[in-house]
């Protein structure tokens, strides 16, 4: 990591030690048993602050670029109690999804739900995970004019993320093979519901929010910012996500940090809708056979399928095309000053193009 | 049940109807798939409307006192979404609760986890039931300046629940007899935690919040209506919780409508803890080696000790002190217009009182 990289994740952790040590205070001060509030700091310590933090120092980057210079010292904790916050969501949607999965490891350690005494007791942990996030928000923006708008765009992304989960189990139980379910279509709504709105969309919606973006437009002239936002946010989330299937197929273990499994997982992933919208009959049979098995041939079969239709060049294709669209929607961005005061930056959005460009992990 | 509380409950449930709707309608406009829209019918139908509807009631008939007329249709409706935004919220913990619990069925039915291709997307099925509140609230409350405080309420009142599930679960784990762990404080700190808050405190809250009892004092001198109506709510429930741990044990099953399981299940109820204080070193040897095991002859031996330290005795000594107590602070209950013009009217708090005192089930 560089050295300035190094430096801002440093203290970004730092106001993690502050929130988290706010939030067992609260736990104190309502009477909470010891036992509990060793518990509550044991299921924060383990859950929230141990990933790579793209989601929440992009919300302090956001705030950054929208003002143009650097944050005071209120401002910048704002910014990065506002990221801790989808840092906390995050973990929330981890620990349950890792119950639902049955996975078994998350960043090298046994998942939450398997570490001894916790168990099932997982479920209400990721309900406390979710509950911290209004009482961070209370604590530091009670008093602000957009306070509503913070708690609002917090509810609406957990529930679409939520809706998301919901269709994906729907579309790919992994004891229920069924690739008639599958397609692009659907892969996409999975996608953006999944993952697109609170790992890209929300935190930049939160920086704007901070700086000054009225959520409701003073002037019916007024662009739609949050809109504008969004119509970038999403497809870029998309093509982050669409990477990610490829590299779970394509990348190395020393690439990507982990073996890929989304073949044996029956995952409704890119790589699989795409080889269906061009398999024949004779590979679609294959497929049908061998995806989602718990059996490494199987694996091997559909591997040697994604060879033969082309899924490397695909993809390669693929990725152009959507850096490409996304860079065209970029430069569309009106860089003029809004109602409140601040400009909507095209760098906010750049910064997360160029983060993801061609990245091998 | 007498005409006019079936009529009350038909009507009521007419708003779910409506509210349900609502919600559908919403995952249509996402364009969400048909089989998730018809998923979410099924979560919603199966988990929400079933119960007594009892907090959800007491929203509206609370609404009906402090106002001390009848509600207009449009007044009925709002005090009839925020009742079933309680409701909402009970079956967002009952899922979840019987999954970490392990239960069976629920209200005569199989508990959700259990139904056939339900299981562990349950976990994620309980999120939605909490989202779907915030999003009950938004489009129903958005206007009115009081609906941080809605917001604010069921934030809280969520995050006090979960932390009562917390020190539940931690002293009285299902599999892990340590009665060393009980004592009537700790019972008393779950049952307040876990019940007391959203049972109680939350129904009446929330008609005060709409009934314009403003959170912030207009002025230092006002008495702090909500401080006083928790005072109130909180042993309420506690003495509501203290019922249902006896009647756990000596109900019989036509009464309480189920068998109880309570020494069973390890549960940290008021009997186990109140013949811990008393009981002599051999009857709490036998208590030790009894409480919490599968077993209908160490029950038995439970139960015999609870005939010998006199349990019934003490209950009905409790909850007659319980009820005085609890009569004696509603009469101290100053019935004086506040600064939002209404009256906190002590027969709010009298109805919760005699619905529960001396109930058989």
């Amino acid at each position: 990591m560089p050295a300035d990289k190094a430096t801002a994740r440093k203290r970004f952790e730092g106001v993690y030690n502050t929130v988290r040590d706010e939030l067992l205070a609260e736990f104190v001060e309502y009477g909470m048993a010891t036992e509990a509030i060793e518990y509550y700091r044991r299921l924060l310590d383990y859950n929230v602050p141990g990933g790579k933090l793209n989601r929440g120092l992009s919300v302090v980057d956001s705030v950054a670029i929208f003002k143009g210079r650097d944050l005071t010292e209120d401002e910048y904790v704002k910014a990065a109690v506002l990221g801790w916050a989808v840092e906390f969501l995050q973990a929330y949607f981890l620990v349950s999804d890792d119950m639902m999965d049955s996975s078994i490891t998350r960043r090298g350690h046994p998942c939450w739900y398997r570490v001894p005494d916790v168990g099932l007791i997982a479920v209400n942990d990721s309900f406390l995970l979710e509950g911290a996030i209004y009482q961070m928000l209370r604590r530091r923006f009670k008093r602000e004019p957009y306070y509503v708008d913070l708690l609002e765009l917090f509810h609406d992304v957990s529930y679409k993320t939520e809706m998301g989960q919901l269709i994906d189990v729907l579309t790919a139980p992994e004891d229920k093979v069924d690739l008639s379910k599958f397609s692009l279509e659907r892969h996409q709504l999975i996608i953006i519901y999944k993952t697109s709105f609170y790992s890209f969309y929300l935190p930049v919606a939160l920086a704007m929010i901070v700086c000054g973006f009225s959520v409701a437009k003073a002037n019916p002239s007024d662009p739609d910012y949050y809109k504008i936002a969004e119509s970038i946010l999403i497809p870029l989330g998309e093509y982050f996500q669409i990477q990610d299937d490829y590299l779970d197929y394509a990348g190395t273990p020393e690439q990507i940090g982990k073996i890929g499994t989304d073949i044996l997982d029956n995952k409704c992933s890119w790589c699989i809708n795409t080889a269906l919208t061009v398999a024949t009959p004779k590979q679609r049979a294959v497929l049908d056979a061998s995806y989602g098995r718990k059996d490494a041939e199987a694996e091997a079969r559909v591997k040697a399928i994604y060879k033969e239709v082309g899924i490397d060049e695909r993809y390669a294709k693929y990725e152009q095309s959507a850096y490409e669209r996304i860079n065209a929607l970029i430069d569309q961005v009106p860089e003029v000053k809004g109602a409140g005061g601040a400009v909507l930056k095209r760098d906010v959005f750049r910064s997360f193009v160029e983060k993801i460009y061609k990245r091998k992990k």
